[in-house]
């Protein structure tokens, strides 16, 4: 696996992300034109703002990801493939859902694929692309693994560790035993928490394919390729070398 | 405006309230069979679990209120209509929505009226009770003053305070300012933080009309008539006779 060895090839990992309920019009085009300037792969919103990221990034290659059903996952099957089709319509390439967590805690495994399978069958019968937010900080290590089975199953796009708003972020151990679960039938999107070059290397390090972020910008500008170009192991050997 | 004076009484203030969005089948059955025992208004639940509640409360008087749109409020309209109509399909008495938050913040009322009115009116036209949620912690005071008077014109049933999920719970400051922008034309509910009886009691004093909470039991054993019955008055007399 090549880890990213510029700022350019890092950017283009990155969902640049901005969910807090309380975003204004004018923090959404911010970010959108940060997109565009350092170039991230996506950027990352709450419905109600996929139309307007539409339109600001007309002209461009930054795509749209919008979340659905975030985040708490606990809305009906239904409403759900009703939310990601209005957002398609809205202009959004990327479903962020967020899994039945509650199913999978009770053990419901049907409740859980079905609603993973109409998802991503809706987004993939509009030619996009569709992750499921598995939310691990409410999972054992094996419900994260059965949840990653049923995901592959129901033709998931890719796994995503994190909302940003729950328990806990994503760490190396998930994203790792995610991408063992899910091999090459899936991508894996760590998310929550990563706040600097540092995390987000080591996230790709243990195998994700895209990174989601408030705090793109920063990740960016504490890149350094000298440091980071081997990832996690290079942090190990500079540690050696400094004078405790 | 008449306090409770026992538990029976305060009991049908409450809102019995699970919103977690890990929370199991079993642990949604233990809540209904909660408020069926102590008399609650009602089981306040993700729309996920409406269904069951519905079922497993058949044949008492406990009503089951579904939130929408939770716990961001950042999703289109049609969507959190959508979801509205389905609960209620599935036996929901009431609907507790988050409102447009961005939008109020970003000074588009033209968007958080419609937002307000599109619910209001599915809610009203199937006979059921809605309230919409502020989440006051993200608002300055004037904001929340705005929110009420948008939401009395709209038509909705119930202001109501906060998530559990966000910035702030309830306060009594913001219950008076909510009870003080409305009037007679709509209720409060407070949601968010209240723990104990002297909580509630202070927000039912302060104006509620309905408290919010996943402490509901506790609620109850900590109310002692002697010592709450006349709410936040008599806390602050036998503070006076307290050897300071």
């Amino acid at each position: 696996m090549e880890l990213p060895r510029s700022r350019e090839e890092l950017a283009k990992y990155i969902d640049h992300t901005l969910l807090n309920p309380s975003a204004s019009y004018s923090e959404i085009d911010k970010l959108c034109d940060e997109a565009r300037l350092y170039g991230f792969y996506a950027v990352c919103v709450n419905p109600i703002h996929v139309a307007r990221c539409r339109q600001r990034l007309q002209g461009t290659d930054v795509k749209v990801v919008s979340v659905v059903g975030f985040p708490f996952g606990a809305s009906r099957t239904d409403v759900k493939t009703e939310e990601a089709s209005r957002a398609i319509d809205d202009g959004a390439d990327e479903i962020d859902f967020v899994m039945n967590i509650g199913a999978l805690r009770s053990g419901d495994l049907l409740m859980v694929r079905r609603d993973m399978e109409q998802m991503a069958s809706l987004v993939k019968d509009r030619g996009k692309l569709s992750k499921v937010i598995l939310e691990t900080g409410y999972l054992t290590d094996d419900q994260k693994a059965i949840a990653c089975q049923l995901a592959v199953e129901a033709g998931i796009d890719f796994v995503k560790t994190s909302t940003g708003y729950g328990p806990k972020g994503a760490t190396v151990e998930d994203v790792m035993l995610m991408k063992r679960a899910v091999g090459n039938r899936a991508r894996v999107k760590a998310a929550g928490g990563i706040t600097d070059a540092g995390k987000a290397m080591a996230m790709i390090g243990a195998g994700a394919s895209r990174i989601g972020s408030s705090h793109g910008v920063q990740i960016l500008l504490s890149f350094n390729p000298n440091v980071e170009k081997s990832g996690r192991t290079s942090l190990s050997t500079s540690a050696l070398h400094s004078p405790i």
